[in-house]
């Protein structure tokens, strides 16, 4: 028996984990992509709690960098980037709810070199903003990788493991549309490394129906995604999503059979971290029944920290729990 | 034969990893214990590279905090927290040379109950400093945990592994002496957990005999540190210490068998981050031949982020790289 | 002549400060208000360049904290706060261009007390927020005052200058509808006291029409408006707006008779500072002849900063140069 | 009458203004110029409370850089910069006590161009620190100035008024020696406009005898010292120094006829603003008599902030309030 039954999404969800009916949303039933998270688009598709969802997205750039000779500032077209699917409209979700979202599986689709980094103009952990600098920029440069189940082909002499997840999923802000570049309390554009197969994400139901939003897959990706951007990939995605009533969480949780993880989005970085771990202390208290400084003791000296993004409007930090110390 | 061999000590140092003289300072050798890293204390102990010395250190709080009962806020007297033992004169190091420490054991000494955490009013990353914040304080607290090499007792229901690591460690400013509760370029009080036992730690040398300090070990900590206080506990630490000649590193490096690590401590959070990651890319250029935007690129999808502290008066992270990759 | 005659309102701007239309938006008139700054809400008013609108707002809490009794944590339902007159659709404004706002007057209206203050648990500079610390809230309070253009009635000992300015203003991003509580490159809740009758403000349109947002405004207010919650008033605003057609700004721009100002907002603190100066700098090159290091240099010795807001979603700085150095 | 008598140096300090013998520190009697803060240099000048001072002080290049042609990063020998007379010991001074510091004139001395400027690589609030970015960097500048009493010739079109002041002044930490570069709550190089002639500084006193510390004077300077670097001179400064037994203070303080000031240096830049706050607060509820939230009110409404640098290891605000409203 899978561990998702003993999973919150397996004890608390509507569908407690059994699987509804099937979707597909391909590129074309999506036709008109989105660039923000908000409220004023109409769902392109409804379904019901403990449905699956098969989804087709497209790579950050929209699929326009198409070679290594392509430059960034010349082919994007700013905010016209991170195009998102949706918005799924999930019967019966209301403020004050919780979208389970269970990953099955995250593919590669599309020709190859599947997968495209890059070096942008004014973004990225190491690289000046115009915006805020007076250096000189650095130098424009575009990489196109294989990707395949079998590993991402970096180099003739480097294949990196293949271990794909969703840089941007979430659902819609109740009155907010919100650039897809942005993460924050609904989930957005997190880019974080352990959104992946395997792992139920929650988020905290802003509006009437949800309203879901994902896309900008990922091949694999280092801690902080540092140039800011990861091995970008048009995907196909699976997922379940189910719906838990009533539960009041404060931003994105995350669960796998191991251990458990509060997401918080913020700058600087260590008010990010800090919004992960006070949530993760929370969260223990309210669902293990640890006293708060023995919770905050217990994450003192074991809890870990993933840094997913240092690039972002917002920095993106995971706090986790092994669950078997939450005893 | 050990993989030493084939690391940046093993290749470079003086000793070239061979075993030196060795040394004990104990807890009484030691006599008066220092609270600063600086060229202004007479070395307690001279040494010539490739020498092993053991060193009974004291836990942070000087053995001050016996009991649950006892407050911090009482017991310490500040700045007198955080002894060091030091410091160690290693015979030939001048400014442009490289400190290389390869730890060999980290155990704990003394009576049982060894390890001691605490809520310490105005500190700790979830907690409002009382300089900056006007909220009322939290409610001290201390605890004790046995740690032995079997395990960390963190409660009754809860034991932890035993992954003792050196929380602050380094060489002398050239003219600062700076709180042995900060980190810095030259170590210092990093709370980073890979400073552990089976590692290469190298510290830029910055005056003649590098004066080298060693103190505040942890029996394990999680990632940040949250509430500033791991498993503190008195300690025998058993190290080696070697010389590599004008090897000009900007910080902190670390090196395993499995992976090389930059660190980086400052504030705000992404600037360790920063700092971490843009010495991780001179590294992989300077001594693994990338072209500095592939190393950019490799770091990106690769690269991995550990948050050693979010609590000290810098925060300290470290960026890492598999050496399987470095190829 | 007025110095408007020499901005670059009179300089630049569609009718170079002559009065067109006048326009009243009664509260009546704006019937329902607005939470977002963005692209979604219909107008409510047509203007063309050069016509001049008279606006009553209302106050930061839509005039719900009625008695020093009021709790804001029962009176308020986040996210409808900071209510907004608008959007004002300006003829021919497009993308690429800059809508200058001419300030004419800021007064109270209603009964008194007009102006509230507060102290709101878990929001201001010096109080933890519960998303990110664990000690005890502050104790909530609310302090009402009378606010006349005689002055600030903040005691009975202490009378504070009378000197209004809008604390919420701006235009629509292109797709995002972000919330008026937050200030970016558009404007929005800057909380910046220099937003005072007098000044022109120039906003980088986003969008056709330009689609103009205000409320917010305050019988006053400190440097950083520390505990979040200026002089809140209803008032009566007058304002003449026009066009500048074909200016490239990164972000909002200010001007009165003796000085300019560039804003900027981000987070840390630092990145908001860098921002205005960093444009403040361009701004020099561009309009006034500067070679750039030497910009760099004037401002060095001779800028100002003014902080704005330290409490909102992102901090709001103004770097200004006298108009008699820019020579 | 002075309002010096009326000022907490007045009031409470040893000669309560009173004048007492005079000393001269010129640059020969100096001899060795300090580049810390710290308890480790032996006096080279014992006074009493209430004695008056005159130091001849160095530019913080210790006048290397000569001409326009010269390159900061060949004529600086880091990290001997910022040179600094002292240490005074100050008879009777301890630990909790306060020295008091009432500056009477800043004169530049020298032959002309007395003043320098300069754009030092990887240094300045508008340049990419090497250590944390990849860009290339800018280039190097050095521009001298003429200032007398009647101005600072900036350039040929532009006079700037001579508005001098102390950029780097404090006290001895009790164990740590720090960088001159850095500010802290001993004082240091906190690069604040206001401490200017006229004005009183308070430094909390760590070590018996104090030990101050004076150097690195401006021509004059803009908000957050932009480049890093002010209009330096060499100097001629006259203080009176005073002792106030028994008055804990967190950090430093200072005090004109007309306002308090708060002084907080921290990062990233939200907390020294904090500090700077949290501090004024706290002097309006003890010395003033303001009920906590009363205070944070005020401040709220007529607090005013000045950013003293943006540049150094940590950055330097003020937190000021008029002394009309202190009623």
């Amino acid at each position: 028996m899978s561990w998702i039954s003993t999973s919150f999404m397996g004890r608390k969800a509507a569908a407690k984990g059994a699987t509804g009916a099937k979707h597909r949303l391909s590129e074309e039933d999506q036709g008109t992509f989105h660039y923000v998270y908000g409220p004023y688009a109409e769902p392109v598709l409804r379904i019901s709690p403990g449905d699956v969802v098969e989804v087709e997205t497209l790579d950050a750039f929209g699929g326009a960098i198409t070679s290594e000779d392509d430059l960034p500032s010349e082919k994007l077209n700013m905010p016209f980037v991170n195009p998102q699917n949706g918005p799924i409209a999930v019967t019966g979700a209301e403020k004050g709810d919780v979208l389970a979202v269970h990953i099955h599986s995250v593919l590669p689709r599309g020709p190859q070199p599947a997968g495209t980094t890059a070096l942008i103009p004014s973004f990225g952990a190491l690289v000046a903003d115009a915006s805020l600098m007076l250096n000189p920029a650095i130098t424009e440069r575009v990489k196109k990788m294989d990707v395949t189940e079998e590993g991402v082909r970096f180099s003739d002499r480097i294949t990196l493991p293949f271990e794909p997840f969703i840089g941007t999923m979430g659902i819609s802000p109740e009155i907010e549309a919100v650039s897809s570049l942005q993460p924050d309390y609904w989930g957005g554009n997190m880019d974080l490394p352990d959104v992946a197969p395997g792992a139920v994400v929650y988020f905290p139901v802003q509006r009437q129906d949800a309203h879901f939003f994902v896309g900008d897959c990922h091949g694999r990706q280092g801690d902080g995604e540092l140039c800011g951007v990861a091995v970008e990939i048009p995907a196909t995605v699976v997922l379940q999503i189910d719906l838990i009533k009533d539960w009041a969480i404060p931003g994105v949780r995350l669960e796998t059979e191991d251990f458990i993880m509060s997401v918080g989005s913020a700058r600087p970085m260590e008010d990010a971290a800090r919004m992960a771990y006070r949530d993760l202390v929370r969260w223990m208290v309210e669902d293990y029944g640890f006293e708060e400084s023995e919770a905050y003791f217990l994450a003192t000296q074991a809890g870990k920290m993933r840094v997913g993004n240092m690039v972002d409007p917002k920095y993106t930090l995971g706090a986790s729990m092994l669950k078997k110390y939450l005893v």
